[in-house]
């Protein structure tokens, strides 16, 4: 029997964790299992609070079969309460904390969580998220009829994307959103109910990163108008909308750049770094996108009335573009208070709004507060599946660093994913997106170059904890090398040379996960890690779900004390191929 | 050869930094040593600049041997800076932070830091310090004419402490001022150049952490003339001189409580937390401590009174006791706030003085930043060198924990090492406090339950990065089985009891980190870590040294590479018995 089975384990999922929310005060009580072949002599949890560690002992609730279930009470002192506990065994202990057991000491980082903070909408938590770049997706016939701004480069639908040179973000395909309208049926037919659009404000490129104003919608889009029947449209078939917004810059042709560059004196000078030479400061050096200071609370008000505006308009929720970077510059630091106001003004006109940050790499630290509910997980979900999943063969692009992605085994990525997991609480890993690629980053069928590793990697994207978040084209088995070449158009009008069995696999997960409570809000148990083959748990008190994964058809590890009851999804042929296979079990 | 001689290496010492406080917007060269035997075929610097990765190459400076030197710039965007290396390595790469290499993704925890705010002074980094509990370190002639105050029970200086129940706190021995001045020649003989007084306010304990005021000396122990004598006698002697603040709390009989409890219209009155039936919140429930409250910018301002009054009249430098939850409740933190104060209160008035906080657990996050320039590194240095050289035939028992001290093996206890080093910064670490028991915990001779064992944890003390803290009596060999039976009475009276052979340890020890910077200032690179024998260099421009400790007496692993030219110290015996020795070594 593998011996994880007989790990201590707890998580914030409800066998576990009794009341994810709790007010400032109160007790919340919190479950450990361990198993009959390894017990524990004693159980203590250890919380910190106001910085001081505090010990109180748990005892034992219930025995059921080989699981033996502790209790105690974690006192939330603090609004993102830390806790963990001491496993005794003989004369020794083990610290079990969110990243797994250990047989010595460790720092507080993967303490276990309960905030205080109201947790994230449950419809962001049991989203499954299909991601649209608009210039790409789809053309109304409206899209002919419009002129083509100066600044572009005209593009035919089936050109390849320019993914280099100063053509790159002038490339114009003409997407628009009454397009979009025209393709919600194959988004909600393949299981998705929320579509993430990047920014629909018009600007001078086709990304529209460098918005010229947040009051109204590109016309090359098809304006405010198109905007409102594209809302109305998802919202009909009971998909959730949500915008992005870039709060750390704007473009250098926004009206508010515009006052501030052109009169020294304006209101809107102070939004920005201007040097003594008039020279401005941008994101990573462009010009073309200056910096906004958060300093200036205005700034934030003006943020926040946009934030609002959309909101109103329809939206469900924003993801936060180059959230990690915003309010912070050489010695300020004022990102959480950035971001707790746009989600205070948020959920001030939409109750179950949902901001999400993008983070491009680490982003603990950045969660579990008043602030963003989740982020874009690269860093722990993305970089680690890569990893284990890229091609064998050849050498396969990365995203954000100065070498390709290495193929690592199974151990060193789920020991990654363990420990970026536990640098945010339970909460926010869950309302995480987990994501295989974006308009940023290659295309995951071009990372694992074949189709039997893209399904895999989907399975994991799916079932494990976080929010799928898939890039519009991935479900076509569309390739592309970096984030540029990624943007390659919808081919609508070449069904033919779309790998039919791929979207088949994206429809049968988010369908699984939609039908399974255990692969939105349940527990996860490792309980097999090797080079090739891993195999997880997730728990909830209505059923128990095996999920394995085996990269290179390495026979699937024994798991004695899992009784399989029923094959519930299955992808890969059977003998040495990739495959994975997800059960419901009993323990 | 042991392949940790082969690992790349970096930190934040002379040989790797060059320049260890960065101002704001400047760069600084930083360099890898790599291993003939295990080459790289790039390294990358990645830094983290306000919340985003950049990448910048490094290039070989020079061979040296087997040593391959890189060399990179670290751009200083933000005051405390991030960094840490990819080296590439064929197709894959594998991360070093300050925690080591990890050959997988990790989290930004343990990157490298260069702070821009100034390091800490460097009498500070260099001390050897002394702690003295005044009730029972001495008792000068002048004591016996002192009248016993009420609240005191008296106690003889023969008499075991009582550890247990409410006299505890009460039992007075009458140590005095005056008598330490007179056992100062032991101090500097021992050659500790630093002595930390625990508090000399008065207070109705022996313990005098629950003050009635802060403005005077306590008369019991010779008021502000003694106090004045002590302070010149030290100076004298070329000894710097601590003293030992609450910031957390004040006793009951505390001035400002006084006034606040009797008229709840004062200005005190919002200096603590009272509850509306007139109760106040005290430190972890103790009534007689009562809680400050940091955000009334009242109490800031007479603290820093307190801190710049006393420098001035010639301390050297504060410990600032439970700094951990100084400013911290319930939702309300200002930590960070009050540290900042408090260090530019200190340095106001003595550029050259030293705030160092007690922290009773993981301090990650609490220091390089413009506060605390160090803390008590229970966590990174106490509990694991506890863990590997406690006594092998007893339960033995904790400190701040539910139970006993766990034997770990070497492996562990260097991992626990390392990480909770890598928590801090370099500069922190080196600042932070060694400590091998204190007036709060058990006694290290008592842990250890040998003087061979407890002479390697000497050894240690001395020769891993940190100031060595040690609580005068461990020099004796003094036993105590929790922090109130550790405060055992200095046996001038009967030197026969002193064990002879462990005040020769420290002082050759603290004559060794005297003569050898290596030891104060060197790099910490570990080349040899097994259960029961440990290894590491410290190296410095002007000299490397090996310290190596074996818990059983196992033979020293063999380290090619590594030649042995002069044993600067040992102690313990050759063959199957517990050893350490130091050596100048050439690689």
């Amino acid at each position: 029997m593998d011996p994880l089975l007989h790990e201590p384990h707890h998580d914030g999922s409800p066998l576990y964790l009794k009341q994810e929310t709790a007010p400032l005060g109160s007790s919340v009580q919190v479950r450990v299992r361990t198993h009959a072949d390894r017990p524990a002599d004693a159980i203590w949890l250890r919380t910190v609070e106001d910085g001081e560690p505090f010990f109180s002992p748990c005892e034992v609730e219930h025995v059921d079969g080989t699981s033996i279930w502790w209790t105690g009470q974690v006192h939330v002192r603090n609004p993102v309460q830390r806790y963990r506990f001491m496993v005794v065994e003989g004369d020794s202990f083990r610290w079990l904390n969110q990243a797994g057991v250990h047989d010595r000491d460790v720092t507080d980082a993967h303490d276990f969580r309960i905030t205080s903070y109201d947790a994230a909408p449950a419809w962001g938590r049991d989203a499954a998220v299909y991601q649209i770049f608009p210039d790409r997706f789809a053309r109304s016939a409206a899209a002919d009829a419009r002129p083509i701004p100066d600044w572009a480069v005209p593009a035919q639908w089936s050109d390849d994307p320019v993914h280099e040179g100063p053509i790159t973000p002038l490339q114009f395909y003409g997407g628009d959103l009454d397009g979009i309208v025209e393709h919600l049926d194959h988004v909600v037919a393949l299981g998705f109910d929320t579509i993430y659009l990047t920014p629909v404000f018009p600007a001078e490129s086709n990304h529209r990163y460098n918005a010229s104003t947040f009051d109204e919608v590109d016309p090359l889009l098809g304006g405010d108008e198109a905007y409102r029947r594209l809302v109305d449209a998802a919202h009909a078939r009971g998909l959730r909308v949500f915008g992005d917004l870039t709060s750390n810059h704007t473009g250098d042709t926004h009206e508010w750049f515009r006052i501030a560059q052109a009169d020294p004196t304006s209101r809107e000078r102070s939004f920005y770094y201007f040097a003594p030479d008039g020279s401005h400061e941008g994101w990573k050096g462009h010009g073309t996108l200056p910096k906004l200071d958060h300093l200036d609370e205005e700034v934030g008000r003006r943020f926040r009335d946009v934030v609002r505006r959309w909101l109103e308009f329809g939206l469900d929720g924003w993801r936060i573009d180059v959230a990690n970077m915003t309010g912070r510059r050489a010695d300020v630091d004022v990102a959480h208070r950035v971001a707790r106001e746009i989600r205070e003004a948020a959920t001030e006109v939409r109750p179950d709004a949902l901001v999400l940050a993008e983070h491009g790499h680490d982003a603990t630290g950045d969660l579990d507060g008043d602030g963003w509910h989740g982020t874009m997980n690269y860093y722990g979900f993305s970089f680690p599946i890569w990893e284990w999943l890229r091609d064998p063969w050849r050498p396969v692009p990365s995203f954000g660093l100065p070498v390709g992605v290495p193929r690592r085994d199974g151990t060193a990525v789920v020991r990654s994913m363990r420990e970026f997991a536990a640098s945010f609480g339970w909460r926010a890993l869950g309302t995480s997106w987990n994501i295989l690629g974006s308009h940023d980053s290659p295309r995951i069928r071009t990372t694992t170059g074949s189709a039997d590793l893209h399904h895999l990697a989907v399975v994991l994207q799916f079932t494990l904890p976080g929010v799928p978040m898939v890039f519009a084209g991935d479900e076509l088995g569309l390739e592309g090398t970096d984030g540029e070449d990624s943007r390659r158009t919808m081919p609508w009008q070449d069904q033919e040379t779309w790998d039919p069995a791929t979207p088949e696999v994206y429809a049968a997960l988010a369908a699984l996960r939609r039908r399974h409570v255990a692969l939105r809000r349940g527990s996860l148990r490792w309980v097999h890690v090797g080079t090739d083959d891993i195999a997880y748990l997730r728990e909830h008190p209505l059923e128990t779900l095996l999920v394995r994964v085996t990269r290179d058809g390495t026979p699937e590890a024994e798991l004695p004390g899992v009784r399989l009851v029923e094959k519930l999804y299955t992808v890969g042929l059977s003998g040495r191929s990739p495959r994975a296979t997800v059960w419901r079990v009993r323990l």
